[in-house]
């Protein structure tokens, strides 16, 4: 049975840039399974109430429903398990704990003030005030404060990717030989990017961008299919 | 047969801080093997000069010479695979690529301001002078100026902590609910700062205080037992 991912999505309803179900995605994606995204804006709330999150990723697959990335991920390994592993053993899947939380405490905050506004300018109509009261009230300034001085922002995220290049001087992803769920955490954070911010965040030269294009480049360039801009 | 064990040390010669050696320590008292440290100290490098290597750990184990705690850990898992795994797989071994990177190049950073007088006041007479200049050439500053403004860097490193505290309220350890290689990388460091800082630098509440502590009493209090303040 084809399994309901909603996916969050702006304006252009093909444009899906959250990182959190940018990691579902890949993840249904690893595992093979069929499945079919039901665009999401931050006004459907009570579109996912049935699921008792008001956020997304939420997946539907025959009458079981799980929310919150994480626990997708485990849902799908624990319950497709002749399906290509997404952890590669507890252990394994122990340490991608901690790349997740890496990645929601580190790297999502260093992107945050580089995409405020690619995100507003990018959202649907209908949720754009909703964004702006919401997030200007979490961080106690405007959105406009908040982004002010990219290059420092920009710097910041540079430097934050640092752990992720001494990792793939060793090795070609943070799975090991081919790309794991950790892998699709991190490349879930650059799809976000991608898919609303017009300008690419890393060098060209640097390896995580190499590794960002095998990443793009996998399962039949499946995710440099998606609507995005580099 | 013992293996052997270059372990770097201050004018205590029990005082033993490199963290990329407690990275070793753990490893060998987690595998359960026989292991003897040699004091080693800067002015030393001849000592290990047969090793290829200016820098400790060195370990030699019968007529094999394994220098550098990352080659040292993968040595001995897969010299002594009949012992407790330290990774818990090839999958749980690369992701622990992730978590040394993080640890090598965010949490050792941060650590480094903090510690570097203290460091200082505990080496051999010997080394003193070397680690002056070596550092100060490195750091492109005096040691005190690169020390200075001790607030700012305390709440970088409770900061840098954060993916730590967001995994350990999922779980145990990095490896799950026993700890694994991941976790010694990231003890290490905290064992640095306790064998030759005075002052605590997390808070007794802090859920990486109470991971610590599980760590310093795993292995009969191994590394409780060893030099130290807190």
């Amino acid at each position: 049975m084809t399994i309901k991912l909603y996916d969050l999505a702006g304006e252009n309803i093909e444009r899906r840039f959250s990182p959190y179900c940018w990691r579902t995605k890949m993840a249904l994606t690893h595992k093979g399974l069929d499945f079919e995204t039901i665009p999401w804006r931050f006004a459907d709330k009570a579109k996912i109430a049935f699921s008792g999150s008001k956020r997304v990723p939420v997946i539907v697959d025959g009458d079981r429903i799980v929310a919150d990335s994480w626990k997708i991920a485990e849902f799908l390994e624990d319950n497709y398990v002749e399906r290509p592993s997404l952890f590669g053993g507890i252990h394994a899947r122990a340490a991608a704990r901690f790349v997740n939380s890496w990645a929601d405490t580190v790297l999502n905050p260093a992107l945050a003030p580089l995409l405020m506004l690619d995100i507003l300018e990018h959202l649907d109509p209908g949720d754009r005030a909703y964004f702006r009261e919401s997030r200007e009230k979490r961080l106690g300034m405007t959105l406009e404060a908040f982004a002010a001085d990219t290059p420092t922002h920009l710097k910041a995220l540079r430097n934050a990717f640092e752990p992720m290049r001494v990792t793939l001087a060793a090795q070609p992803f943070i799975g090991g030989n081919t790309p794991l769920y950790p892998d699709y955490i991190v490349f879930g954070s650059l799809q976000w990017a991608r898919s609303i911010g017009k300008t690419r965040l890393l060098e060209t030269t640097d390896p995580v961008e190499a590794w960002r294009g095998r990443l793009l480049d996998s399962f039949g360039a499946f995710a440099r299919n998606a609507h995005g801009y580099w």
